[in-house]
């Protein structure tokens, strides 16, 4: 048996070993796919000592399931996976989850939710071609790596990968290529009971180039020219392979073998078929070591460090691109960018928070060269391009622009747009990635905010449209739930600015952060700049803006409700009684301040209640009454409904006061002293 | 000018008079559209004095920004709009929203958000074919009505339209029409700054008859030849329809026509153009009324009369299917149904509540012929499946099933399949859609359930896997902010049963809602059957599942969490602490019992503690502490992965005693007892 067979073999093996340990997992895809695993890896730019090489081969396992093997790859290859991990596989605490999850070095996603992987895959595709487009120079190839995944047909019946594909065809995304698992099976059985499109033609029709191995098991020749084929290829390329599920498993092409380990005597036949001893686990021959050593490592450190000599000679001759790259590279922000961001006083003009926000990114999309935005198809809607901006687009399309733009237009595709910016996000580079679309419509793109979150992607949703005070859209456009489902994801910020400075607050933390995303929901209405805000205050994600001596109630709220909480307070005052307000426009950002000061914003001693034109649900985190709205909304001119739902200064009034007068007399705790704190 | 061309202006005219007096809306897609939409209502079974006739033709805006148009028919084609109220668009308060909605009479779905009309449409269609396959006979053909859909470039950018368009053609659905609005224009611009996809193609790859007029704004033949030739295929049919957006406008064709009143000038000039007075508005030529009269409405008449005659045949030839369809037609569950639900004592086994949602789907399945399920692609995982199942599938395909069946094999499409389930409900006939996937991908559907939930569609999702308690997956699959999300949607049901009773009680209230949809969240793992659990209380939404005397502490769990909370209780007492226990498997349906029950199960006094392995966002509105995960979950054995973040009996017990210490001494308030409500 040849080397090559041999390591396959061994692929296969360590993750069959793997889901037999764990008793948990999924072998069929592992055994379907060893062969071309083994393919694409051996070919491609892997370097376990430096993961983070921005030059490196990127690798996509789309249908994250099959992560067992993965796992056996990251650890054939050299990544500090050890056989003890692989042991591990599943348990609590290990190194080798359930699902592939990017902390792992090697992983560049974390994928399993299916659609999303090779979504991502277009993702670091489109910051590839950016970056060299940007950065290559004559004789100076800094950049020409390669995105590969593998996906299912879970994935390709997503919608998801549908909206990303179509757009990664558009874009002439070459340095894409995609390998598909038609193995027939998903698990319903048989694909032919939901899924008997034409996938070829429907990938031609994206505008991809698309091969077709039919023999995706053994048929090395087929699978290396296909390879060579795509590299060739002025399109993203699908290469389809079809194989069959489980291969070598006295269950192979059934479903059985998906989702459940191999039985013992399975497994017995399978390692004395492939020349292993049926009595040994995790075997590693020394050659197949030896093999990936010599075939893909020491190329690929050859390759890493005449990538640096040729960086060195780059310094030299373009030393501001270079500068430019390292600063990058090491994730920082421009030096003084924080200085672009507009200041506001209370005499400057009342403006709709999206305008501001578009005045913003006019500002700062120049000075940092890592922004790349775009919206899903609501450009005009959302303010979302800098005048500076050039779109992003292939040389040849029909439409402006060149690969070196940083303004995609991304298509009513919300959810392709989420995925594609974790993609960018993943692919290094400090990219910075943000996108436009109607807070509503971020609901469309769940699945991908929730991986964002999950995996620690940085990328800025910009959601405008963020209220009742959208107007005549009506229901099916006005968010209502949304706040409370987003505020819910662990390490999501939630901006909800309510003038300017708060706008600038917004996008300083959720640009300087490297781990956590943000959704900055705005205002098409225009609204006042408050007197008592200011970019400093604000960053801590809630301050109080009006303070008031021996107040009997704080009221809280954000966004375009701080306005109207104010004049809450006003009307108070005229009926004698004290309010204090606090604007909180982000509830991550609020909660990692230290207690003292939360608890500065939220005392103990008179009741708060808050004012949100959105569902009041989360709202008694903070608040002990909530003024919201817990139904969906209505049709009509935007202060029509503001009337009409009573978020006037009187509707405040009137029902501070029936909170002022419930907790007369009582001992009122601050929201925020807790008998304990929930898990973390 | 013929009487054909008039009523054609008189729709371009009616939609753009509203945009204007209404200064707000879409003038562009109604001018682009008015003579295909003529020509599709012109042959349509329309009947305006009986709205819900069951074989009526439907017809979908999936564009509904283009809503104006919708509002031209129905008033020309005799529904109960009037000018006045077409005077009144986009008014709050009026009959004319800014999206279609479909408690107007004559819209059968609400649309706005794109991609979901479509995929509504799949659904109309797919419900048509299975009810004529359970109830047409020979001679008797009671259903053979038609789905009309028009839609924009922006829903086949939509992965949920990809995903229902895949099925449809995979289920060859040739009852289904859909025009394709080919206008090149979307909010961006020219549509080929990102969508240059081969959409005929892609079709014709999902298995779609597709048939392309040139000029669709005014090749009248061409189009009443594709409408002919779609009645003839044995496919789904696209028609593609390049047509010119705001045809007649001196805008037309250009982004700027599309969401933004013409001006005076223009609305002048193509007044003019039309023959019509540019002086007057809102104008309806008498001939045109008439014409639609004799043509549409009469004729559609007179089918409804002849389908009430040969109903009466049917009832005297086929009683037991008769009376089956004109108790279906009220809306009512076959009598009895209930005794149909499991029910149980604590002595019966321990079972996951996802193996009791299917042991209690098997009871009723054969019981309730409008019940009609699925998955996406998880059945054996979700257990939707009734052993009486047969699946819904063309006579032809490759795979088993009939159009008479009523189990869906979805495919990996979540989203599709909340929309198709939206669609289906619509239909009317009593349809009680449920559809199955892991609780954290319902997230993946999230336009659509918020859709169910605004339009009032009662379809379940059966939401398996729905914790930390799946296990091994990981944090990838694992919900913590998914009930918070969805518990904030008003109008929706988010059951989480605790044991057999429950799922029985979940069951109950989601099927015989008419007009809220239901999720379902059941538990991979087995919990026992507990004592104080009735279908009785449960239904309730929340009830004291264990009562104590003098109690220190209300804990209140949902689910898997019950049994935590009752052992947790126990520990509490070897400890010399009272403590009772509340189950809370719906707040939904908790919130609409009276405030009388309400205080019984959260009385002033004592504080109220929740257990809940998932985000804790939103329990403060019954809960004074809240006890649950704000993080992301982890990969391992559930039982391992409950006792790391201590939901156990000590870990309950722990967090329990620290709350009676917080609160000794303090008058504690019932977080029910608010010093108002908010907007319902």
């Amino acid at each position: 048996m040849s080397v090559e067979q041999r390591a396959i073999s061994t692929i296969k093996l360590l993750s069959v070993d793997q889901v037999a340990k764990a008793n948990s997992g999924h072998p069929g895809a592992p055994l379907g796919l060893a062969t071309v695993a083994h393919l694409i890896w051996k070919q491609m730019k892997v370097t376990p000592n430096t993961p983070d090489w921005i030059n490196r081969d990127r690798f996509v396992l789309s249908n994250g399931h099959s992560v067992a093997l993965l796992y056996s790859l990251l650890h054939l290859f050299g990544y500090p996976l050890s056989i003890d991990d692989l042991k591990g596989f599943r348990q609590l605490g290990s190194h080798t989850p359930g699902h592939p999850e990017a902390e792992t070095p090697g992983i560049d996603v974390t994928t399993g939710p299916l659609g999303q992987g090779i979504s991502n895959a277009v993702g670091l595709a489109i910051a590839q071609k950016q970056f060299a487009a940007r950065y290559n120079k004559p004789n100076f190839t800094l950049s020409d790596n390669y995105t590969y995944a593998i996906l299912g047909d879970g994935c390709l019946q997503e919608g998801v990968a549908s909206e990303a594909c179509s757009l990664a065809g558009h874009l002439e995304l070459n340095n894409l290529i995609a390998f598909y698992d038609d193995n027939h099976i998903t698990i319903d059985g048989n694909t032919n009971v939901s899924f008997t499109e034409d996938v070829n033609k429907r990938f031609e029709a994206y505008g991809w180039n698309v091969l077709w191995v039919k023999n995706g098991n053994e048929d090395v020749d087929a699978i290396n020219e296909a390879i060579a084929a795509a590299k060739k290829s002025n399109k993203p390329t699908l290469i389809r392979l079809t194989t069959i599920i489980g291969y070598g498993s006295l269950q192979q092409g059934t479903h059985s073998v998906h989702g459940a380990p191999l039985k013992a005597d399975d497994i017995k036949q399978l390692k004395e078929k492939l020349g292993f001893n049926p009595e040994e686990s995790f075997v590693v021959p020394q050659e197949v070591y030896d093999f990936y050593q010599k075939e893909t490592i020491e190329p690929s450190a050859k390759a890493e460090q005449e990538w640096n000599a040729l960086f060195k000679k780059y310094s030299a001759e373009y030393p501001t691109e270079a500068a430019e790259i390292e600063r990058r590279l090491k994730g920082e922000l421009p030096a003084g960018w924080e200085s672009k961001l507009p200041v506001y006083t209370k005499d400057d003009k009342a403006l709709a928070t999206r305008k501001l926000s578009e005045m913003l990114l006019d500002n700062i999309f120049d000075y940092i060269p890592e922004l790349i935005g775009g919206s899903a198809d609501l450009t005009g809607s959302n303010l979302t391009r800098s005048k500076e901006a050039t779109d992003f687009q292939p040389d040849d399309a029909p439409a402006e622009g060149t690969y070196a733009g940083r303004y995609i237009r991304y298509g009513v595709r919300e959810h392709g747009m989420g995925a594609i910016m974790n993609g960018i996000s993943a692919y290094g580079a400090n990219y910075k990635a943000y996108g436009g679309t109607f807070l509503n419509f971020v609901s469309y793109a769940a699945g991908a905010v929730r991986l964002s979150a999950l995996s620690g992607h940085p990328v800025i949703w910009v959601a405008t449209h963020d209220s009742i005070g959208l107007g005549e859209d009506g229901p099916t456009h006005q968010p209502i739930e949304t706040l409370a489902h987003l505020r819910a994801i662990p390490n999501l910020s939630v901006w909800r600015p309510a003038d300017g400075n708060e706008v600038s607050a917004a996008y300083k933390v959720a640009l300087k952060s490297n781990h956590t995303p943000s959704i900055i929901a705005l205002s098409r209405q225009n609204l006042p700049q408050l007197e008592g805000s200011s970019i400093e205050k604000a960053a801590r994600g809630g301050y109080v803006i009006q303070e008031a001596k021996d107040a009997q109630i704080t009221l809280v709220a954000t966004g375009s409700e701080v306005e109207i909480a104010l004049a809450g307070a006003k009307n108070l005052a005229e009926q004698g009684v004290t309010a204090r307000v606090v604007s909180l426009p982000d509830f991550h950002t609020f909660d990692l301040q230290d207690k003292e000061y939360r608890l500065s914003v939220f005392p103990d001693g008179a009741p708060v209640m808050s004012v949100e034109v959105l569902s009041t649900s989360g709202w008694s985190k903070y608040a002990h009454e909530q003024f919201g709205i817990d139904r969906f909304g209505a049709s009509g001119k935007a202060t029509d409904i503001y009337k009409f739902f009573e978020f006037t200064a009187e509707g405040v009034a009137k029902r501070a006061l029936k909170t002022v007068e419930f907790y007369k007399g009582a001992r009122v705790i601050s929201p925020l002293n807790k008998a304990f704190y929930s898990v973390l």
